[in-house]
C-alpha cells in the first residue's frame, strides 16, 4: 500500500471561511485534536500575513505532539526582493518548523496579468524561495497555485513551474484547484499527464466550489497523488475546502488506499463535532458519515429492511466512524421502526400488538392535519406513553392568558401572561413579565411549577423555531413551533401545532416540561 | 449533442429529508417554479404510500405546465398480489400523469433477505408490473433500486432485472445507488459494462452518503447515461441526493453536454433558495454556485486580483446562474450594488451621493442586530425611501394591544387585538378577533385603515414565514417574520426582527400595507 500523507489546512485555508474566526486557543486545541486523530501534517498559519499566527507557532513548540508535525506556510518572495530581504519569508524561519510550505503561481496569466512580471521572473522567485528556505527546513513542500488552470492554458509553463520547485529540492508539489472549478475527470488525466513530467511526489489540494471537492482528492490518488491536503468538515473560503472527515473514511475503508487505525477512525465524528463547535457552527445534520442523519432511516419500507440486514442499507458500518443508526418517525415511518423506538424509550411493544396500528393511524392523522413528529422525538414519546397508559399525569392545566402591549411614543412592546395550573388539590396562579409572548408563558408557567417540582428549573430551552405549514393562507396559517431542551444530561425536542402560534408554543413549551417529568420518574425507577 | 434529460425528485426523495415537511400547496408551488426553470421531469410523489401526494396529483392536473412532465412514482407489485389487485400499483393509474416511475430491486441480497422471496419472482414482479401500467402510460422509467451494489455482488442478477424491465417496454433503467455508497470511478466503470447488456437509455440517481454525488452523477454522464436524477439543494434522505443546482451548470457550461438555456441557468440561484424557503431552511452560505459566500472573495490579495482579472479568480461567471460576486470587506462594492437596487425601484442615486453612504451605514447597524433584507425587497425599498426622504406617510401607529387567552374545558384559544391609528387629523380604534394573535392584528390593523384607503382591502397575506435568526436561542431568541404580499398585480416581501414574534410580526404587516399604498401613490404618478 502506498504511504498516503494526510495534512490538514483547517488552520489556515480553513481560517478563511467567511464567519469564521479561530483564536489563538482554539487552534491549539484543534492541533491537539488533529494529532490524536494521526493527521500526518498540519498547517498551523501563515504567520508572515499575521500576528495570532506567529503566536500559533511559538505556542505550538511547547505542545508534544505524539503524530502531527506542524507546517508553516508561506508564499514565494516578492518579485521586488530577495527572499532573505522578504519579512514574509524570514517569518517562515522564525516558526521553528520542521516543514515549510511554499505557495507559488504555476498560472501565466496571473504572472502576467495579476503579478504583472515575466514569466521568468515567477520561476526565479519560486527557484530562490525554495533555495534560501531549504537549509532551514527538512522539508519543503511546493504549493502550485492555480495549477490546474494553468495547466489547461499553458501546460508547459505550468509543468515549468514544478520542475523549478522540483530542481531547487522541494519534495512534494502539491497541485492545486485554486478556484475550484476542476472536475473529477480533468484532474486525473492533467496528473497523469504532469507525473510524466517530474518525478517528486504529487500533493492535491482542491476546493468545492463545483461540490467535487472529495470526488476530486479521490481521483488525484487514484491517478497518483500520495499526498492529500483539506480540511474538517470541509470548512474553507467561498463554497470551502476538500473535506477530510470524508476523503479519510473513503481513502481507508473504501479503496484500502490508507493505513488509518480503527481507533482513530472512529474519532472521525468526534473531531468533526470538535471543529464545528471551535468555529461556532452548527453540525451539519446531513453530513456524510458523521452527521446527525448520516444513518437516519425513514421510510417504513426501508427500515423494517435495516434491522433484518444493516448491509443492505448503509454504505458503511456506521459505528466505524463513530456515528450511530437511528430510526426518526415519520409520516411513511412503519411498525417496525415504531416498535424499535419504543424499545429506545423503554417500552417493549410488540409488532403485532394491536395499539401499534392504533397509534399508526393516530400519527397519520396527526400529520395529514400538519403535526410532524420527526424531529420531535420528546413529543411523541409523550405521545406514545398517553396512548399506552404509561403517561403519570403530573399537572392539569387550567388555562392561560398572555397580552401584548404597544404604546405610542415606546419602543418596547410588552408582553405578560398568566397561567392556572393544578397539582394534585393546590390550584396555582402566576405571572411573568417576557421579552415576547412566549417567553412570557414560558417563565411563568415554570414559576407555577417549579413550586411542585423543583426540578422544572433544570430545564433550558435551548432552540426555538416556528414553521407555517400551510403557504396560502397567510397569517392564518397553521404553524408548527419546535423547542429543543436540555437538563444538562439530555437534549429533546417537543413540538405544537396550531393556527394560534401562542397556542402551539404553548403545547411545546408544556411538553418540554412534561418530557423532564416523565424522564425523572423513570430514572427514579418507579 | 446527446439530449440529457433532468429528473427532479425533490417532491418525492427531497420530501424524505429529516425536518423537511412540504404541505400540499408547497409541493404545488415548487413543481410550479420547476416547470418554470426548464426541469423535463418532475417526481410528484409516491402516491401508494399517502394521500398527501395522491392530492398532489390530481391538483397538478389543473396547472399548465409549459415544459415539465409531472411523473408518478412508485415500487413493484407485492410478491402475494397481481399488479392489477395491488392498491399501490393501482393508484399510479389514478393519477393521471403521462410518465410514471417504478422502483424494484436488482440486488439479490435484497431479494434474499429482506423481501425472502426466489430470485425468479422479484424477476417476474418487475415485469408484471411494468406490463400491467405500459397501456395506462406512455412512458414507463425503471428505477432499479441499489442497482450499484448489486453489481458489486452478483452482476448476472443484476443485469437480469434491467432486461426484465427493458424487456417489458421499460425505455429508461435509472441505476440507482440507493446507499450513497459508490465513488465515481465505480459508477463509470459499472455504468460502461452495464451498457454492454442492454440497450435502454440508461439513468443515474445518486445519493450523497460519501460526499460524490453530483460526481457520482457526472461520472455516470461521461459513461453514457442520458437522464439524471437528483434535487434542488440536494435534499433528501439521510446525506441527500444528488443536487441538481451544481449537476446544471456542469453539464451545461463546463462540459458542455446539456443544452439549457442560459435565461433558465440564471434562475438556479432563485430556485435554490425559493426550495429552501418552502423547504424553511436556512441556505447554506458556501453552496457551490448559488450560495452567498460561493463567489465572495476575501483577503485584500484576491480582491484587488479579482477587480484585474475576473476569470483568473472564479471557476465560472456567477451571473450565470443568478449568482453575484461579492466583497464582503469592500465598501466600494456595497455602493454600487445600492445604487442599482435603487435603480430598480426608479429611484435614480449616484454612487458618490453622501446618502449612499448613510443608508450603508443603517443596514450595517440594522444587519449587525440581525435584520436581514436580502429576501425582503419590500421593507428594503421602504427603508430607501424613508432616508431618501421619497416616503410619504400615510397613517401614524398609536398602539396595539393583543390579548390570547385559553381556558380549561375549552379547546379554542381566543386572540384578540385592537389597533389605534391616526390618519392626518382623524383616529381611529378598531378591534377583531382572529385565529392567532398576528391575524387578530392583521384584521383590526386592515378594518382601521380601509376607512380611509380602500385599496388595502387589496392586499392579500399569501405567505408567512417565522425563523429564528442563527446564533440566538431559546424562547428569548430574536425572529425574523417575512410577509409574502400580493394585490394581484404585484407580489411583495416585508420582514420584521424583534425578540418579540408579536413586534415582528406586526412590522412586516404594516410594511406590507405601506408597501402598497407607497406603490399606488407612485402609479398615480404624483
Amino acid at each position: 500500500m502506498t504511504r498516503i500523507e494526510l495534512y490538514d489546512t483547517t488552520l489556515r485555508d480553513g481560517a478563511q471561511t467567511w464567519g469564521i474566526t479561530f483564536s489563538l486557543d482554539d487552534k491549539i486545541r484543534i492541533a491537539q485534536k488533529l494529532d490524536e486523530m494521526g493527521i500526518d501534517l498540519i498547517e498551523g498559519g501563515y504567520p508572515g500575513s499575521n500576528p495570532k499566527d506567529r503566536k500559533f507557532f511559538k505556542a505550538a513548540k511547547d505542545i508534544p505532539f505524539k503524530h502531527s508535525r506542524i507546517v508553516a506556510f508561506g508564499s514565494t518572495c516578492r518579485s521586488d526582493l530577495t527572499p532573505e530581504k522578504d519579512s514574509q519569508v524570514a517569518s517562515l524561519i522564525e516558526t521553528g518548523t520542521e516543514y515549510v510550505t511554499i505557495v507559488g503561481k504555476s498560472w501565466d496569466l496571473h504572472v502576467r496579468e495579476i503579478l504583472a512580471i515575466p514569466l521568468e521572473k515567477n520561476l526565479s522567485m519560486i527557484e530562490d524561495t525554495i533555495a534560501f528556505l531549504l537549509p532551514h527546513f527538512s522539508r519543503v513542500i511546493f504549493d502550485a497555485e492555480h495549477f490546474f488552470d494553468g495547466f489547461k492554458r499553458n501546460k508547459e509553463y505550468a509543468i515549468q513551474t514544478l520542475r523549478a520547485a522540483e530542481e531547487k529540492g522541494a519534495t512534494v508539489l502539491v497541485l492545486c484547484d485554486t478556484n475550484g472549478g476542476c472536475l473529477p475527470s480533468e484532474i486525473s488525466s492533467i496528473i497523469t499527464e504532469t507525473k510524466k513530467h517530474v518525478s517528486a511526489a504529487i500533493g492535491i489540494h482542491s476546493h468545492n466550489d463545483s461540490e467535487t471537492a472529495v470526488a476530486n482528492t479521490l481521483a488525484a490518488v487514484q491517478a497518483g497523488a500520495v499526498h492529500v491536503q483539506g480540511t474538517i468538515n470541509g470548512i474553507g473560503e467561498r463554497c470551502g475546502n476538500a473535506n477530510l472527515i470524508s476523503i479519510i473514511p473513503a481513502l481507508a475503508v473504501k479503496m484500502q488506499l490508507l493505513d488509518f487505525p480503527p481507533e482513530k477512525l472512529r474519532l472521525l465524528k468526534h473531531v468533526s463535532e470538535f471543529v464545528d463547535e471551535m468555529a461556532n457552527r452548527t453540525p451539519l445534520k446531513s453530513q456524510p458519515y458523521v452527521g446527525a442523519s448520516a444513518f437516519a432511516h425513514k421510510g417504513g419500507l426501508h427500515t423494517s429492511a435495516v434491522m433484518k440486514s444493516t448491509i443492505a442499507y448503509e454504505h458503511i458500518d456506521p459505528t466505524l466512524v463513530g456515528n450511530n443508526r437511528i430510526f426518526p418517525m415519520s409520516e411513511q415511518a412503519g411498525r417496525a421502526a415504531l416498535v424499535q423506538k419504543a424499545a429506545q424509550y423503554g417500552i417493549p411493544l410488540k409488532p403485532e400488538d394491536p395499539r401499534v396500528n392504533e397509534i399508526l393511524k393516530t400519527i397519520k392523522d396527526l400529520e395529514a392535519r400538519g403535526a410532524h413528529y420527526e424531529v420531535a422525538d420528546g413529543s411523541f414519546e409523550l405521545l406514545m406513553k398517553r396512548m399506552l397508559g404509561l403517561h403519570k399525569k403530573f399537572f392539569t392545566l387550567h388555562g392561560f392568558h398572555v397580552s401584548n402591549m404597544k404604546r405610542q411614543g415606546d419602543t418596547k412592546t410588552y408582553s405578560d401572561a398568566v397561567v392556572r395550573i393544578v397539582v394534585g388539590d393546590k390550584m396555582e396562579f402566576s405571572a411573568a413579565e417576557g421579552n415576547g409572548p412566549v417567553n412570557a408563558l414560558d417563565l411563568a408557567f415554570r414559576k407555577a411549577l417549579q413550586l411542585f417540582y423543583p426540578c422544572v428549573t433544570e430545564v433550558m430551552l435551548t432552540d426555538f423555531k416556528v414553521r407555517v405549514l400551510e403557504g396560502t393562507s397567510g397569517t392564518g396559517a397553521t404553524v408548527r413551533v419546535l423547542i429543543e431542551s436540555t437538563d444538562g444530561d439530555q437534549v429533546w425536542w417537543t413540538a405544537g401545532f396550531s393556527q394560534n402560534v401562542i397556542q402551539a408554543s404553548w403545547d411545546a413549551l408544556v411538553d418540554s416540561i412534561d418530557y423532564k417529568l416523565q424522564k425523572d420518574l423513570a430514572n427514579r425507577g418507579s
